[in-house]
């Protein structure tokens, strides 16, 4: 039987959009189903998308949506996109939720960018969502951490141990 | 400590090259490495280029050389890359290897391809390495399989269960 | 008024394809489409796609029916995108035809792959065809040659004169 | 004899980047040299980054810069990379260089972006400058127009007659 794997949207820089018109960038909801088309994965993708925002923008309201839509689909493979600046802010809100495992992944540039990581870091939260025990987690840098040990250096871009 | 994982490189699609005086493709190794410099990871990759050959190419003595470079590396996560139509011939020859968990990826189109499926496979690769038990495994479309559990569809591309 | 421009396809490596499946290239017809639609040009552009051939592969009479299909055209700026090997071949057939601009262009890399020369060279034939007088040109390597005037490179790639 | 071309580079959206630590875009000097690394051209560039700054931000000072260098330069083929906001404005400030093909061009989305222009434009600029008359010239959209004769459509970005 196929996996069936939920990709809750909700913005970062993975999603960031650089529209020929705009002075600014703008945040969409399309990478993820551009990286699975080209992929062509062997299982069920659920892709939800909640919002387009910057982590900084996001309200205590929209972090309930978020932990309502986790519990909520029927899957308990759950990857969430979300901007890599306040991953560690949405994973204390989803520490509550006990039988599923959740990998909160991003990219430090944009799926638009050629030369981003944005391919890599869904591949990489893909095989961790699959293996991994429930949880949540935070899958950047090409390192699995539990919500609460890493922290973005803001030199490098590195997710590291804290 | 940052986990150490050895790549083992001997050709396939993910490295095929088109250069601009040749009419037909031709196999390099450069393709992991293009691909860590865009996601600057936290751990250590060691890179090690054995062959450039598709798959139909490799011999004997050249399965053996990746079982004793397999054994040899001291990690014990371990990266092969290697042509799409024989993963499960390579598996066989490193089912002995007991102690390492040994993630064979590859391509479906080369990682020089505008829409290619290598960013992805690798990153899928290396959440694969650092989360599975000691074993060998084929990582492909979005799946990780046992190395004798899977076949490629030669339709659909996808690898499916066997 | 807009300009109105005739992209002649009949193949070559600008139109290279590298299928998941295929173990070598086919030949399509897609890469001035996808081209004008990143650059939204401000001319009307008519893509008339004749075959999907190498250059070694044209006939006689393919070259016939290249050459009745710039006369019949309504416009007198034309674009072919033909293989870079015979470029001069198909410029002494066309030859015979006074009173159009026709610009013989195509890329070495296909325009499917990351670092291809495809957009600029197909940039480039589109300022030349709206420029130059009427004749018969090879628009390669950021230059413009009348079509007996030039020779690839074998070594280089370069088109230079002749 | 080769032909030799200025590419005077001042900034705008083909120059902007987009770093993995920066909130915003920033601005570099290197989307002529990527692009010609790729297409391997059979002419001469001397490459001369004057600044690098969005069209807005440019002063009095930057504009005389610019006409003095165009003056100075020993080729009378220049090519002038600009934000595609104003144009018009640089245009003004070098149409009293009289002996000069002076070629404005810019592109609506960066060159490190998947689907640029970027290519394309410089590409058509590429051509513009070694075909047109002594003169001023914007070249976008793939039109090329006196600089005084276009105006850019601030709702389909695309350059359309004044």
């Amino acid at each position: 039987m196929k996996p069936q794997i939920a990709f809750i949207l909700t913005g970062g820089s993975i999603d960031k959009e650089y529209g020929a018109l705009d002075r600014a960038f703008t945040i969409g909801n399309g990478a993820v189903e551009r990286v699975l088309k080209f992929v062509n994965p062997n299982f069920k993708a659920d892709i939800i998308s909640l919002f387009q925002k910057v982590s900084v923008d996001i309200t205590e309201k929209d972090k309930n949506k978020i932990a309502k839509t986790c519990s909520k689909v029927t899957t308990n493979k759950i990857i969430l996109t979300y901007g890599t600046d306040a991953m560690t802010d949405i994973g204390e809100t989803l520490a509550t939720i006990k039988d599923k495992t959740i990998v909160i992944v991003g990219s430090l540039k944009s799926q638009l960018i050629k030369d981003t990581d944005a391919e890599f870091n869904l591949g990489f939260a893909v095989a961790a969502v699959q293996t991994l025990p429930a949880g949540v987690y935070i899958a950047m840098s090409g390192r699995i951490y539990p919500w609460n040990k890493c922290k973005k250096n803001k030199t490098s871009g590195q997710f590291i141990e804290k």
